[in-house]
């Protein structure tokens, strides 16, 4: 765990969201982000009921749940708005889904966080910072047992003082790569 | 159970098989036919995986899956050979998978089968006679004793003497539709 | 396959039923016979629950169910009829329970099947035929597909003019152990 | 949430166990306590695998599991020390479990802690106090958060000065019940 706030949401577009999110907009929160693809086995089986999960157990205001979609093989078959709209729709997504930038190699918030695959799932505690990743499973009581912790953290003001870098009573934070 | 003979697949394209697929094609074998489509939360955590225990408990010289894909909502999304060719490959589907052809409401074969939607399962016995059509879900046990019934059937030739109608010593067929 | 009838079942108490059964009860019937011990989790957590599910999707006048408590080890423990039937009525089995005699290293009719174990399922043909035995787990497919074969043979009556044995159209049957 | 200590663990005997355990024991870790019957299906299917994920999942110095038996109905068939031992033998539980002490119409530490029922679940913190309790299920997201919040709680010397009551910082203790 170190004390480097999250990375930027790089995306060029939103599903369920009527404008852009970024990991300042959940401040006071905890966030809970699966990095997903439609047409990942993986994901449909396992990471996106668990997030649903999750976002059923939890309180809203306490935490939230969002999807990214990281398209980095199979453009053509997901790479639209289009695909990941029905998608979401027959699967009953409710929850915020960044689309990923597609600017390199890899989609840009991928290559941020240094994702090494899907589903990945991240947590960024109440103050933006990120403070678990994980490219696979985790079953469920690992999980709870992390965001329950993360959920008995204040949101201390002075952590949050400076979201982009900076020192306060817990140490120094290194601005985000940006 | 009607003794009239399966209707042909009406078909644009196949996945996993060099040459387009009918019903005569499986005479001698139980067939039996997976309608889907790749986007269907339904096809994919049940008709699907139902379809590749089918597969591995019997033995292929004595009967037969198929998948056939229906699409009939989601064009832009799943309409694509690109997109269900990366569908198939994600979820190691294996066995050949027909593309229904889309000249009307519904595609083709959908139609002729009075499918009701998707996940649909049809068997069809050793003699090309349509046995069973369920929409939705159907358990191992009920579907492993239809398949078992239909395997303990023999293949009378005279049946199928005249596979597209006629009469025999079981009764007489009503020629397919066509 | 062999063509030897099923032997005795040779019982010291049954639960669920007013009087002792034996396998020429249930001719004209497919007979499932699930060999369990209370204190078997691969007994408690797949045979009991999957021989329900086959007590549910069959009728009844065509299929029976019933368990053989065939106790080999914890004599103490669960050896007691008070036993069973707490157990029995707990896990809510409504089907006829015998209770294998006690007369050996093993039970009795533990013996006679040649069982390695527990769970083990028998399946009974409408005859009286032992036509499959499983130790261990089989899955709802094949399952199905064995029932599903048995219940389309006939019960032809001929096969049972001499249930300990002799012979008919069919073959000589030897005659039980006995 | 009360402040007060958890009651003291009743017992008649222990298996895994060379001595008596009682809530002091477990000073300093999270304590997960299942009160379940041999007999009782949702423990069987539900309470007691999560206690194994439970104890699999976090380490042993910072939460323990035990388990406690119950025996509020059929005596006869689960109310010996042999019944319990071959069960904890076939189902792998290699936790300490304790005998609850059959004094009344319903076991003594059943009564104390006020159950319901079983299977029970109950979490007591660092310093001992009962924190949770549930009878019937709770899913492994919502158990793991509880446990993750209690294991991110340090354990404070003083809340434990006097562990049969008294006060302290954190606010005064109603004494146990004993």
């Amino acid at each position: 765990m170190d004390l480097r706030p999250a990375p930027a949401l790089i995306t060029s577009g939103w599903l369920n969201s009527p404008t852009p999110l970024d990991i300042p907009d959940f401040r006071g929160r905890v966030l809970v982000i699966e990095a997903f693809q439609m047409l990942c086995p993986g994901c449909v089986e396992h990471g996106l009921p668990q997030i649903q999960r999750v976002a059923r157990t939890f309180p809203a205001d306490q935490l939230a749940v969002i999807g990214l979609h990281t398209v980095f093989e199979h453009h053509a078959a997901q790479g639209t708005r289009e695909a990941l709209a029905a998608f979401a729709h027959e699967y009953r997504l409710g929850f915020p889904i960044g689309i990923d930038r597609q600017d390199g190699a890899l989609p840009a918030t991928m290559t941020a966080y240094g994702m090494q695959g899907t589903p990945t799932l991240i947590v960024v505690d109440r103050n933006g910072f990120r403070r678990f990743q994980r490219f696979g499973h985790i079953d469920d009581l690992a999980l709870g047992s992390i965001l329950g912790t993360l959920l008995a953290e204040p949101a201390a003001a002075s952590a949050m003082a400076d979201p982009a870098g900076g020192c306060d009573a817990t140490g120094c934070a290194v601005p985000p790569a940006a």
